[in-house]
């Protein structure tokens, strides 16, 4: 075939030129993605920050980032011995230090041990380091009262992000009226729907109840599946026990419930857990998707799919920046399995420091000590107290997901603006006081009603004077605009 | 919307019922995609290793992944500075230890001075450590004497192949005859087509030329470009310099060339260059894409748009699983820039121990010392040696993509085993003797030639005998098939 006679000097002389990607030629599935946890706010309180460095006035001395989940950053420290494995396993000179206990050290060397070239350097297999997925398999059995986890069956991933799109991707086909269509609650941790977005997927919402303390309602999971099989085929249920942004804990009935459902109408199931280990509130309970499906019997414990992830960025360890998490299938079709192994091994493999912290997680030498009882219970009871703010107690996960009201003012000003009543009331808030928080919009709520979601996370002595002053902003808020 | 009344129990009834997500069922490019890297002999050498530590009697004793560039699990020893630098992140109570040197206190204690709660722990931004943008900036201007870098146009990855299919997904657009086509090396780096098949964009092979030692051809650019023209709207082009599997260095002459194909032809241009940092020949020398781009000048300078690629995979410190690495963007429009950064922001942040890492590949504190120039002459010198072997001089990159001959009985022998040839002597290479390559097949290779790809990374002593272990295996099944 010939080249294109003389298209070369053309282009040059033409002048400028159209760029090849813009917002009108990009993929307009990753255009539609919304991603609140780290959008316009997040953007606003990085040049408010710099902004201070710059020795700007402000009305406030620093930023104080409630908006996302990451223990580390708000000022709770490491835990010694997970820090300490990971040190040995990076650096294993320290091996022969006397500074390091004799449990830290085996335990790096069995890492080591099963690692390519004994570095954390080495490319692992794609599913993650042997041992380490066995470790896992153990945790999962001894978590759900001796419920046999097998190995091959997880796992490891990036963090619990990178399993969920896998997954979500495995699932995702068909084209029109036979797009895959997958249930997500309302309000919900975006990644999900950023997720369906960029896959082209439909988001099916169906909506917590807010009334009951954001309880997950099978009737409302009836109404959505109807409503949505008209333009879709929808193919799986996402469930987040322990809730973000809204904090509840799921009972044991309300799983049953939702497993019977799943199975009825032939949906996969995938059970986002990353906050099994935050349940704090008197008379909540953990309970595992996969040990409620197992303890049901056939025919749900033998042919009821299901997908279970978990994270270390998240629990009483809060690694976030490491990167490490896994999921484990159960009754998946074998072929679809092997298919998941080859789509892992494209990116090669999860990041080694992220696969030797899991395995700290997973069978960690001391037991574990949550201490953030005493923040919740604080959070439901500032809130509470202030006239138009209401706040569901936090049962588990580590956020405050309190609703607000806003004046007809307000939300008039807002649309003005081009920007959601909530998006409106967090901007200002950022701007007059520092905090960052997100608006519920970006998790979704009910038509009409509006939140922002905090993190519980921040130190007692700060989180006090924190939440007074998100209080007395509402209220100046409220007045300016009535 | 009602209910669908009774659909519950039937269900229940029907007895077994089809599982959701099978092979007809799921996402159909998820299915297409195909990775040799990791594919079916990675699988059956990782059995073979499990059987020899059963004791089941092979005609080897261990098996040799040659597979993969992965220094570490070849046995090299990570570089002490850095992994001293990570050790120290990890646990900053070794800042106080009178064993580590000063210069890498002071470096740990600037990286985590850039973290939240200073802590690797802690979420990162999207796009990585800000301070860590700016020594990636400094350091890619040192690179290309003097031409300046900018930090905002520098995204952190989860190693090079997270920041590719980034760029990529932002690429993919259209249907039918408009869907986005992107050009790519014969052979490549499988991560492309996977990555493509995925996307459900069309690949579009232009092939290198074995006869001169794989150099780029623009006319062979231009022939792929015409012909993909008439079923899909090519859009982007990517290149792999130093070539991997095939070891190639493009000299100066042929970048401004591509880059001239590229402008005139409205493509973007993405530069693999994760080998910059291994080129060894005589002669060979790296010119960076955006080096030559900029001294282009205008219209180039100013509106060629391009992304270029590195990792902390390759080079002398190969620190594979860490998973680090960046994308420079050079004239990407803002809108888009804004929107690559939202899709990273999806999945949080990459790696923090990867970025540390990366802060030290970009500013290292001494020279590096490559030391695998004997490796690579070595591995051309024996296989060119054996009769129905040819193999090009690895000029870069760390590996060798020697040809093979197969006799006509082998190749009947592989069809009816329903294997490519290639595949087929690779297979029975790791049974009969524990070395592990990956067929040319698995990066694509011209119609009836065969290729295999092995990496040069084993030590000395060890390589010696690999090749010779390697040419006698190649003659016997010569003869056993002629
Ligand atoms: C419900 C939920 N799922 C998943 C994740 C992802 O966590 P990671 O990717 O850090 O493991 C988060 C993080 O905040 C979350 O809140
Ligand atoms: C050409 C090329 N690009 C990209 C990569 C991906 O490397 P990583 O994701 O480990 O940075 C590799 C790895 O082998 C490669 O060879």
């Amino acid at each position: 075939m010939a080249a294109r006679p003389g298209g070369h000097n053309l282009a040059v002389m033409n002048g400028p030129k159209e760029k090849v990607l813009t917002l009108d030629t990009m993929n307009a599935c990753v255009k539609r993605v919304e991603y609140a946890v780290r959008g316009p706010i997040v953007l606003r309180a990085l040049e408010l920050e710099q902004e201070l460095r710059q020795g700007v006035k402000k009305p406030f001395t620093e930023v104080i980032r409630a908006n996302i989940g990451d223990a580390h950053a708000m000022g709770q420290k490491p835990i010694t011995f997970l820090r300490q494995v990971l040190a040995l396993c990076v650096h294993p000179d320290l091996l022969n230090s006397p500074d390091f206990p004799e449990d830290a050290k085996r335990r790096a060397e069995s890492i080591l041990q099963a690692c390519g070239g004994h570095s954390l350097g080495a490319y692992s297999n794609s599913s993650g380091i042997q041992p380490i997925r066995e470790h896992v398999a153990q945790y999962i059995q001894r978590r759900d009262g001796g419920i046999p986890a097998d190995p091959n069956n997880i796992f490891l991933s990036t963090g619990a992000s990178d399993a969920i799109v896998t997954v979500l991707k495995l699932l995702v086909a068909g084209e029109g009226r036979c797009r895959t269509g997958v249930l997500i609650p309302i309000p919900q941790y975006p990644l999900y729907s950023a997720a369906l977005a960029e896959l082209n997927a439909v988001q099916v919402d169906y909506y917590l109840d807010e009334d009951r303390a954001w309880a997950l309602d099978v009737a409302e999971l009836r109404r959505a599946l109807c409503q949505a099989r008209g333009h879709c085929r929808p193919r799986a249920l996402c469930i987040i026990n322990p809730g973000n942004p809204t904090g509840q804990v799921q009972t044991r009935e309300c799983i049953e419930a939702v497993i019977r459902f799943a199975f009825e109408e032939q949906l996969f199931l995938m059970a986002d857990e990353v906050y099994q280990d935050n349940v704090y509130a008197e008379g909540s309970q953990f309970h595992s998707f996969k040990k409620v499906l197992m303890e049901m019997g056939p025919p749900y414990s033998t042919q009821q799919e299901l997908a279970s992830f978990h994270s270390i960025s998240k629990g009483y360890m809060g690694e976030c920046g490491l990167r490490g998490g896994y999921v484990e299938v159960v009754n998946m079709d074998p072929a679809v399995q092997q298919q998941m192994q080859k789509m892992m091994s494209v990116r090669l493999c999860p990041p080694l420091p992220g696969q030797a912290v899991l395995d700290m997680v997973v069978s960690p030498p001391e037991p574990s000590d949550p201490s953030f009882t005493q923040f919740q219970a604080l959070t439901e009871k500032v809130f509470n107290a202030v006239p138009g703010i209401r706040c569901n107690p936090v049962q588990g996960a580590m956020y405050s997901f309190p609703r607000i009201e806003l004046p007809p003012r307000a939300i008039q000003r807002a649309k003005e603006l081009g920007l959601a009543p909530d998006m409106f009331f967090c901007l200002r808030l950022l701007e007059e006081t520092g905090i960052c928080v997100v608006p519920g919009s970006g998790f979704g709520q009910r038509e009409g009603t509006y939140h922002f979601r905090m993190t519980i996370l921040p130190a007692a002595e700060k989180l006090r004077p924190l939440l007074e002053k998100l209080s007395q902003f509402h209220a100046k808020f409220t007045r300016e605009y009535s």
